[in-house]
């Protein structure tokens, strides 16, 4: 099946709109997953929102949250989300941090009591027109190990960077472990191994099996071994959960609330919610915006026209996702069966045909 | 031979002095290599001492340089380095995003025309004292090809986040390479292998031998290959080399100056030197500073307490290091007798000897 971007939109907007949330939340939160669709995230797109619609039943999901914020430096305010969606919570931070960046050029938000916030991407590009370089990331429920460890403490802690071009950006967004959980899904569905590397099983050993995480194993950190670097994964995933969780007043570490709705946060912590940590800095504070403009193009073509291997090419990192953005503004976005059929199953239940 | 931290610093600091630095330069310095050392970071200590007088000799960094700092925005500052030593450099950057910080809860420094920093750790813990969370970033010289790639274009640029805690403190200070040169140097003096995923040949293909960089070599990302997530170390090396370099005024990519002073630097690019991007937030604009400091200690006992395997620790990044410089604080660093030979032959060139 495929759908265009407007029906898609239309059709989330409406789910979300029918489960309560005000119209400016319902867009923001539907435009943010129809993004993750069309760059060809289609693990964080519209496939997710079945999950999203689970937590707003079971009272996890606050559709009619009031946002707050504390200005506790110039530059730096504090968020209780009110348990809304992530999606929308994130994206009203960053406006905030957006205004602070105006005014002192650059500005962040730490966000307490959230929910899943989606592509990362869909907040850091959020001050691009302003030519703001964006950073976002987020803290998630635990599946992977940290270095040495068998236990699961972190979540895929996504960090990403978002540098707008004057025709093409650079946006590298990126779960810190060595896999996200959505390529095991994948690899699951598709009957295939996973490479060693992704994951351990319950007693700590590398694991090829897709079906890992639903037999005790656990996710490993971005680097994999000893040898190859598994601390900096380690440490990258924990930077976020401290940005994400720690600081902001959020859950943590193994504390962090699942996103299936079947699963009770575990307790014991005095946090709340998911956290996430977001902001800018205005690319004319470094140089001549102008300089900078044309030296991150001088970068970006170096870089493509570099020797490669066997024909392949050197990316830019967030230029394929660009590229599938701009194809399927076009030619719409290819939905898998199963998850039309999810989203066939809701409109039926909510009384919203897909358009 | 074992030293004090004391006599190291104090000769480091006069052979400094002996070639033309301000006292408050040299001190600076000095400090800045004997911290690296302290830490167990030998690699970045006074072994790299014999280097620097080189580039000091070949007249690539200037003793006596004049900082000049721009304010672009309040928050954001741009800093010409005048070819000084990075070690200096990044430390005033620093004390100025210090300054900032007081004002606005958080500031931001971009050098250009600066040289090697030392250990970014050096830099990123100056402003712990204000409960400052700190961040330094550097390109360097290229060595690391981008995933897909078989040119050098990146250095082994290193991100350092440092989180002050109440006792113990939070330090990840990575390259974004799968191993350091350093490591290299190691086991080529202990003549093993390598483990393939640090580093590919002239061909592009993976290596295990430990002189591969002088055989037109180069060094991986983290993540080493495509299934491990090469993309993710690139995409991190990447985002450095634009902060420190494009984006400051700095040279960057396969332009950065090597550190050799043999080595011409590539001409082409019309930056200038080795880029820094460097400055901090307030920790106190998070949460209440008490609230965080608890959590914080919190999250370090909940992860150095969780499961591990084979009775390995799950350690706290920067914690050995830390552990280290409690250690030879005490008992003194040792120095590997190359090292020390070399610094003798200093000594001995420079009539200054060690303590």
């Amino acid at each position: 099946m495929i759908l265009t971007h407007q029906q898609l939109t239309q059709f989330t907007k409406s789910v979300f709109l029918e489960k309560g949330m005000s119209d400016a939340h319902a867009d923001i939160a539907a435009k943010g997953l129809v993004l993750a669709d069309l760059r060809g995230i289609d693990s964080h797109g519209v496939a997710r929102l079945p999950g999203y619609l689970r937590l707003i039943d079971a009272g996890r999901i606050n559709v009619k949250p009031k946002f707050t914020f504390k200005e506790r430096k110039k530059t730096l305010l504090q968020m209780d989300a009110d348990s809304g969606i992530g999606l929308v919570s994130a994206h009203f931070a960053m406006q905030e941090a957006i205004e602070r960046t105006h005014l002192y050029g650059s500005g962040w938000v730490s966000i307490f009591n959230s929910n899943h916030f989606g592509i990362a991407a869909y907040h850091a590009m959020l001050g691009f027109e302003h030519h703001y370089i964006g950073m976002a990331m987020t803290n998630a429920s635990p599946l992977v190990v940290p270095a040495n460890g068998t236990e699961r403490m972190l979540g895929t802690n996504p960090i990403c960077i978002a540098i707008p071009g004057k025709k093409e950006h650079f946006v590298l967004d990126m779960a810190t472990s060595a896999a996200a959980n959505g390529k095991l899904e994948i690899a699951q569905r598709e009957g295939h191994d996973i490479p060693l590397g992704w994951a351990i099983n319950a007693a700590g050993e590398p694991s090829s099996d897709p079906k890992i995480l639903h037999k005790n194993g656990a996710l490993l950190p971005l680097g994999s071994s000893p040898e190859l670097g598994i601390h900096k994964g380690y440490g990258l995933g924990a930077w976020v959960d401290i940005f994400s969780g720690v600081l902001s007043g959020a859950l943590f570490g193994p504390w962090v609330p699942p996103f299936v709705s079947f699963l009770e946060p575990k307790k014991g912590a005095e946090g709340k919610g998911i956290g996430h940590f977001i902001g800018c800095w205005d690319m004319a504070g470094f140089n001549d915006l102008e300089v900078s403009q044309r030296h991150l193009q001088q970068w970006m073509d170096t870089f493509k026209n570099s020797q490669s291997k066997d024909g392949a090419s050197v990316l830019i990192p967030g230029m394929p996702e660009q590229f599938t953005h701009q194809e399927r503004l076009t030619h719409g976005i290819p939905l898998n069966h199963e998850v039309f059929q999810e989203l066939e199953k809701i409109g039926k239940a909510l009384h919203i045909n897909i358009p």
